[in-house]
């Protein structure tokens, strides 16, 4: 649930998402020019409590003066470097089905700093071609790839049956930060942090909300 | 961050996320032969502390009996009715891009009790097909169809230049729980929630992590 000291106190895991939710505020607020702002428009653009979000950036440091606010351009240089989006990285995606291809046109990664570099595959038809910039190799040439590459996230958007082994391969490549959208249990390196998006799990959230509301 | 009150306490946004994972955990269980389990059994199965899970189903009742521990069954179904998942739910899908597709095909979804019933999409070429044995109608229909089909989740996997139109067009035919992959903030009725996935925001949590790392 915890990770990365900084002010001393352990930072939540909703923390870090939230902190995500201000930059995309802060970059917002910055767009339509504005360039100071305070916990109570922060709290108005992204819908927690300002006490929440001056709790939140605490863990980081002091980044507001008191009755003046925050300076919208430092507050964003600051969280992303907090998030590590204040430089880019290279991304292998492996899977290039439906939802891969959705992953490989999506602009929000760019955008971020997450540049897919080489994504894999072991379709004959689709080994060799370039989709959205990006080249597709073949599964088994996988590792000299991400080694040659120097990727260091990876993407699985593959059936459940084949993660482990998408899993064991990106690791085999030096890759130890992992985004996978395979549901059931992965093995995973001690030193490898693997973060799982499962889609059924975000309905069940919408179904729990809609059943304590009936 | 908190909703839902059941023993009086306010249930933490990361516990029905938990509960989403033990539910997981003691399906596997159950697969498996398991009949009765324990917290510290769980807690090697998911991740988290013995005292977090039972802190977490504390929210709901009381389902073990100490010193014997949970009978899988019983624990799955209560969590199940927690969840809302101890029925099935009517689901739109609005955009059958890539994105759309990859949903549509997502076997997760139907396990989980969430039947995908109709989707939209405003290209001439889809409109009228049936993919993945999901009927796509023309978006320009879509608030008759919601209506007349019941459905009570939506979700909205189209560009955010167009994500504020299919939440009107949702909440027009009476959907109230609306999943989003759009980026950008939508204007949201009182009365209906909105679950965002923002999936650069999944991989600058491995970004936040993998900079603490170094």
């Amino acid at each position: 649930m915890a990770s990365k000291k900084t002010s001393g106190k352990k930072v939540p895991q909703t923390t870090v998402y939230r902190m995500s939710l201000y930059y995309r505020a802060l970059k917002q607020m910055l767009g339509n020019g504005i360039t100071t702002t305070s916990s109570a428009a922060l709290s108005e653009a992204v819908g927690f409590t300002d006490a929440q979000i001056r709790k939140d950036l605490a863990y980081f440091g002091q980044f507001g003066v008191p009755g003046r606010g925050y300076e919208v351009e430092n507050l964003l240089e600051a969280i992303a470097s907090v998030l590590g989006i204040n430089r880019r990285w290279k991304v292998a995606l492996v899977g290039v089905g439906h939802l891969g291809y959705a992953l490989l046109a999506y602009k929000g990664f760019k955008d971020q700093g997450f540049d897919i570099c080489c994504a894999f595959d072991n379709d004959p038809d689709k080994i060799g071609k370039t989709w959205e910039g990006v080249p597709i190799h073949d599964v088994a040439e996988a590792v000299d790839v991400l080694r040659e590459s120097r990727i260091e996230l990876g993407v699985i958007a593959i059936p459940e049956a084949a993660a482990q082994n998408a899993l064991d391969m990106l690791v085999a490549g030096g890759v130890k930060s992992i985004l996978t959208f395979a549901p059931g249990r992965l093995h995973v390196p001690p030193d490898v942090r693997v973060r799982r998006v499962d889609l059924a799990m975000e309905l069940e959230w919408l179904s729990y909300h809609a059943t304590s509301i009936a």
